[in-house]
């Protein structure tokens, strides 16, 4: 399950030995080969019969353990859980579960049940979390390709779209690659890097969105330290992003979240760089909670504050953040997120999982299709669509 | 050795029924007696045989237990440990634990003996923790008092440092009530305040400092929302403030550290209070880690930001924050503070217990002798010296 257990080995480094001399501008260099640590998302078996296996990102990085998902009801609640998270992950993974939504179909019932059927299994998994609009994305995709195979006959609708499923997570992987070319240099420049949450190899299919840029900048040997913020309430930065770039022998450090500033003061910071769960047509960015207290606090610093995402990742149909939904989580994640209460009893919690950072704030969002920089409508345009 | 076990009832009401009414500005009042909700430290037995007692905050608000200390060792680890934290509250602890140093001086050896081993005493209490000089100047003060015992004679030293212990803790008291008085109006102002870490009645020997307006203006009937971030890596947001505000009946709601600039964005809060642990002569303030942000973020939404210290706070002889020590702690608390390792084995973890805000985002300090406002070193002097 764990493709080669570790990063490193042939696998991430490149070129001839001479290439890494410290203080030579790296090359650009070809980093198709870079590979994530772990499978995080993998359908097992054929499409009739197979099931969806996700790397349980809950017992990470005490243990890693598998959560296999054999209906929709179950990749529901692997989303809603964080089994999965991560925007781009949790995109590939609803993908797989309207497979999962296909094996109760094929077959059954005339083409207006599959294609009824379908689109409910979609709007189900589109529930399980509100904030990611891959999410979305995903389910939409593959149901159109579903419905589209309704049409001719519900035999063979499993393959069909396990096919466009895996499809999606091939794409991302490469959407990875993509991003971790454009941000790459910019990581080059950088001494010291904060980031937040897990934008990393584990919320995506393929080598991270925020941290794209961090393999590609070290396979060419550049060094540098990445501060990351632990992300409370669920510590995705210290359980997940320390873990997987400790993996492939980058200069990790820990910090809570509330340290952040106090690591720009002292300068050991000269770039942050994010994911995004949702970017609306302006370039406001929707992403973990604290996001947007970075953001502040890094342009206060002048320190410059990239966003990492692919075009699914862009809601083009969403003038402004305002109107990106964000969701509500349960209190008990803060207070007792160790099995250990540390409230009072019935003491109020407010808990959303999610902020919203203005274009203004973001020096570029680094995509698949290119940089977004000055972050505005048109440049938006500009990149992801035209 | 809880005064109650709970705030309200009679201690916290005042003035006639009609007073309370919505909508009315609130009147001036005598808030004297207003009393925290449990004793914090406390010394137990007489001079020469007695010892120091401390609320274990390490086990709130699960548990209410206590630890008592024998020695200066003992007082030692348990400022080290945060049993007893805050700042007045460990220059408290601090004047107490120079009693259990004359303990072992009184009637052996002469002045001089005397004078060092209370010299030594004091220099090696100010070492358990660098940054909050409430401690520094507690262990001076108690020193000095019973150097001054030493030259006369060693009989009796036990009883008179220990009076100027107990005069620090009386006293601590009374500055408490200054502040809430001062800070009373403006808190009957807001309708909701963030707070961060715990410079409450379990941080000193009265009603606090930054929740001192909170009880006062709780006390002329006025409703308020109290929002308190966690305080990563050891929740005394949480564990602490919120469970000495829902004591008093207060209305306080627990967010992550990371969630202020969203609660901020949403108007949620109209002022932010903090405490201090050390404060310069320009007004620059050393306080947990996470303040400096939270300063950054209410700048931004112009939501007025103050701090609230006695005059025991500042240090003047440190011209500004640059030259205030900040306390390094250990990275164990932040991926083993609950019992289970949250990150990878081996992860490197930075963690300074402090930050430095400028005087220049501070809206105000509100001091036992007044408010300090705007925040510079005239002003500074002005309050605290003239």
């Amino acid at each position: 399950m764990i493709a080669g257990g570790h990063f490193g080995g042939p696998a991430l480094r490149f070129g001839g030995a001479g290439s890494n001399v410290r203080g030579m501008r790296p090359q650009a260099r070809d980093i198709s080969n870079l590979k994530p640590p772990v499978t995080v998302i993998e359908w097992v078996g054929d499409a009739r019969g197979g099931h969806l296996r996700l790397l349980d990102q809950t017992k990470l990085p005490a243990r890693t353990a598998f959560v296999d998902c054999n209906d929709i009801q179950a990749v529901f609640d692997a989303i809603r859980r964080l089994v999965v998270r991560g925007a781009p992950a949790i995109g590939i993974a609803t993908g797989y579960g309207m497979v999962l939504a296909a094996q109760s179909l094929e077959g059954v019932g005339d083409e207006g049940d599959c294609s009824a059927g379908l689109k409910a299994a979609a709007e189900y998994l589109i529930g399980s979390r509100p904030t990611a609009v891959n999410l979305e994305w995903a389910a939409r995709r593959v149901l159109q390709c579903g419905q589209g195979a309704c049409k001719s006959s519900t035999v063979g609708l499993c393959e069909v779209m396990l096919g466009e499923a895996q499809a999606i997570g091939v794409e991302d992987e490469a959407l990875c690659l993509a991003i971790g070319r454009a941000a790459g240099p910019l990581i080059e420049k950088a001494n010291g890097v904060l980031t937040h949450c897990n934008a990393g190899a584990l919320a995506t299919g393929g080598i991270g969105t925020a941290t794209a840029g961090m393999y590609a900048a070290h396979a060419t040997g550049h060094e540098f330290a990445v501060y990351c913020s632990e992300t409370r309430p669920l510590l995705q930065g210290s359980r997940l992003t320390a873990w997987e770039l400790m993996q492939a022998g980058i200069d990790a450090t820990i910090i809570t979240d509330s340290t952040a500033g106090q690591v720009m003061r002292e300068g050991r910071v000269d770039m942050v760089i994010t994911g995004a769960d949702r970017i609306a047509a302006n370039g406001d960015v929707a992403n973990k909670i604290g996001t947007y207290g970075l953001a502040v606090l890094a342009g206060r610093h002048e320190i410059p504050f990239y966003v990492a995402g692919p075009y699914s990742t862009f809601d083009l149909g969403l003038p402004n953040g305002e109107a990106i939904p964000i969701e509500q989580r349960g209190g008990e994640e803060i207070v007792e997120g160790f099995g250990r209460r540390t409230a009072p009893t019935g003491a109020k919690v407010y808990s959303p999982a999610f902020d919203v950072t203005p274009g203004d704030l973001v020096t570029g969002i680094i995509t698949d299709r290119g940089i977004i920089q000055p972050v505005n409508e048109d440049n938006v345009r500009k990149v992801i669509v035209d």
